[in-house]
């Protein structure tokens, strides 16, 4: 079951409205990196876990991610200001503007509308949480691009917030994946010949080798990782 | 500049025409952990890549991937035998039979077409590096599935060569993720309070802290690899 | 702020596996009828809502819908049973044997993956309050088809559960509207002649005029309605 | 059948070429309020409509939509002017200067193509209608956002005529839906407990109660409304 | 201006109700080779076209396109038969059967929605006679497919006829290109020595040359053709 | 299989970076007339293709436009320049802004994301081959409205270059064309009195006439073609 708290996870403002802030910051909202993105990728791979601390920790992040979806909506319908006025979003998407009445939408900063092809689930836990490092990680780079180009001290304050936790998603993750890293997809790692070879396809050739040493398992250095459970 | 070679990377072969096994298998040609997935998510990054050792492997990879595609394509249309009857393709999309005349195409096996959302790009080495192993571990598991479930030999045969295959490019991929695990998205990282924080969102808790000890970037324990460069 | 209970809003299960039945309920986990459309919808459109009981019950229904989403997913998760076999799925898509290893997915029936194409949005109270009126509408008559096409006890007792409350979203919308009808885009309805003109351009006609008598904005008959505030 | 008129059904005209505004105007082409949705949705809808007069108002509606989608159509061709040139096209999508040579396209203002995910069919003559009323009130909408925002007075004498006409098609759908409002999904309405419920699952509290006193189904008040038939 | 006309362009009846073939039909209402494509293709064409003599024939064969799409509707209406029952519909999508109560809707024969990707214009009209010439020669494939498949005497009459009716609109596009070959993105054709060279890049080669002989432009042999204008 | 060849087919240079002409750019990358889906479209439809030196042309020319898509993104990369600043990105899509870090993105140049509807494919060769000359054909004049645009020398050298292959490619097509033209789609052309017939749907006339002529199949005049196989 989910409920909903008025109080935003973080207070949200803005130093003025700016509709083609707006436009960017779009992209974290319904962006393939975006917080949209992160919520559902966790809530439909939860369906399937059945290790109680591990379905815990993918809820407790999804259900931030919702609230970090909420955050930067509240941000962007701020920044949209109180006109619709296309003429003044001279960057990105304009459908503030001509369809939404100054409302967020669910697009990246180009206009693309979000599209589930952005979720990756494919009931291996191992498979899955790594898509998540991952997607934790494609998540705050983007959010780097964002705090670079946005001149806006509370914009850049939410941004630095969102940035670091998707730094402690990731740390999470991983220490997910240290409990069942003998599982799944992880385990029979590199019996076959074939999963040593390297087929050398592009020339003139930077990389030397016909064979690779040592085909294991994805596996992270550990972190020591963080609240007991 | 890419070049063609009318040799298949390895022989396919199929026991017998199956739709519904080539309806299966269109999910590694046009779906989201499929071939040409893969190949476009690398060669994607690859244009901005500087190290040439490490545009080199992912070309390797990319190119390896396009031939993998013409592999499993090449499975798709044996499988799809010599008469288009829907009535005879029980299970998933029917379009080899209505619409392309037995000719593969780039849907999964359900008939959703291939679309450029599934492929990560960020410009960040770290984080797509991490996209990639995600990538390789989800199209093994893919893999698997199909194993599981289609009774051919020699189709059996291709998928155990591709399966090993992803292990491989995983493999190669953590190895430059090694190279340049310090910089990029992985500096600086886990210094702001927020990053060591963790939100309890989800009730009753199985997961019991507040705090995350040691929220360091992802670094995996060395797989002491491979090919000298 | 988002907050996620264990707990199911109510109890789901099945009598037993049944992949089709897992299928066809995919529609309303991610179709254009489906929880995941009606719960983005009302989340969106809250994100400018000033009148602050309106905004609470668009929440109060946007969490329910997501909790509804939870429920059609356990629910498909159970339908579909231990071992990913395509075979056995013989209507609808196959995603979850070849692709999600049995993990519910956000597409329909068919496979079509999920799009905000689904969501309406406009900024205006009075149009929103009216695609949300149709958006239950259509909601419950899904569920009406489902019901009567899926032999399991269980399952349609969930089914009857969602439906029914598809209704009260349906009455608590149609309360909102009467409270807000003469704002936004229901004012000045039907000055200008054009708004009152009938063309015939379909022959033969059945309908016969040239222009409309009483041009007004929607405006629902007195549901006298319900909870204090 | 349907059969073509070269006559518009209202004359288009511009005061100059604006390719931002040309830009802005193809949300009412290709966008999800725009007239080739309206077309399609009432013309997906009318393949089942069995009541004759019914059937003859939804295809007089749609092919005054078709006929609306060339007006705007020539209306975005008249202000892209004569030069392809993206550098003047600093809002919204540009793809009439790179992709099709001024021509208009079937997208948004900001480049979306046009997807059938936007059209609501059901089967159901209550569903539908309400879907209809919302979709008109919604393009009412759009059409003040251009009307607002576009300083050409032929502009927005053309808009001006399309927003009441979709008022006369809202009029015109409700008038249907007072015909059958007792019938399909509008039966048996709120009969189940379940339907009378109220859930509180957003905090703080702004809406008291537990239970909806009058769960009734849609009803529109009288618009005693117009040509016989 | 578009009219309708509620007879049909053609009687369309069916033997007996089949959702299977119900499925399989759909691929020409909303598939990519589809009715709706071609009709939405030349009318998007048509916007800027100048001469009237070729204006008109988009608009004939638009209007025709337009037509056939309600045929096949109708058809698939009828297949569709009366109980919805995705049991029943074994083969391709079954939306009919969980979303639209057993009407057409715009999607292919496996659940693909129409988009408008399929919708080629270009604003050259060489260029897109060509598009119209290549897409009415794949839209009778498809038919031919279907009538090879779908064994009930009167969709097989249907089918026929459509089927020749793209041949007709064929010829008709092909007499329009020979008025404008000499113009447009026809003009200046392979004075440039790149538009000569042969790159041979798939080995081993079965096509020997390195240089082009006569890089004309396209220029159909003459069918003499057809009525006066 | 496939390989690379770290060589660009040709060099691709460019005056100054300039982020608006990497967006425009875009187009031909991953657009519908772009290259990646000239690539995608013959390597598809080459899979069922039995004549050897026909499938050898089509690999020849599928490897090219992979090659070209390589040319394309190397100068969207150049002309991306050093710094993400979506403020300099007026026109078209910021993607490369604040998502890729300045790559390149499988989009067209307002950000729509590269679907596999742009790709056609029938099985049948007459068919596929009228599909790929209309693509060369509409490949050409998308470059010819590039080239007009973008004044940087370098880039439209580059693009002088590529439309010029365009040609080359579109002469090749119609030779495979001529060796064909009596076979699959374009047999028992016309024979029907249907593939006669003119309606005449749109008025008021300029296209006078009620029967076709010389209903023939296409066929293209002699480009009496090129090298020897």
């Amino acid at each position: 079951m989910f409920k909903h708290d008025k109080q935003l996870l973080e207070i949200v403002n803005v130093e003025r409205p700016n509709p083609n802030y707006a436009a960017m910051l779009q992209e974290q909202l319904g962006g393939p990196q975006g917080e949209l993105k992160a919520a559902m990728q966790y809530i439909s791979q939860s369906f399937r876990i059945k290790d109680p601390a591990i379905k815990d920790i993918f809820m407790d992040i999804a259900a931030e991610e919702l609230s970090h979806m909420e955050m930067v909506a509240t941000a962007i319908n701020l920044l949209n200001g109180h006109d619709p006025q296309a003429a003044n979003a001279t960057i990105g998407n304009i459908e503030a503007h001509v369809l939404t009445g100054l409302n967020p939408m669910l697009t990246n900063a180009s206009g693309q509308l979000w599209t589930a092809a952005y979720v990756n689930v494919t009931g291996d836990l191992a498979a899955d949480l790594l898509s998540n490092i991952a997607a934790e990680q494609r998540a705050k780079v983007v959010y780097e691009y964002l705090h670079r180009q946005i001149n806006d001290k509370h914009i850049r304050q939410m941004i630095d917030f969102l940035l670091n936790r998707e730094e402690a998603h990731n740390t999470m993750f991983r220490e997910c994946f240290q409990r069942i890293q003998d599982t799944g997809s992880n385990r029979d790692w590199g019996v076959d010949k074939d999963a040593k070879l390297y087929f050398n396809l592009s020339q003139p050739e930077n990389y030397v080798g016909s064979q690779l040493h040592d085909p294991n398992p994805p596996s992270f250095t550990n972190p020591q990782n963080s609240p007991q459970h």
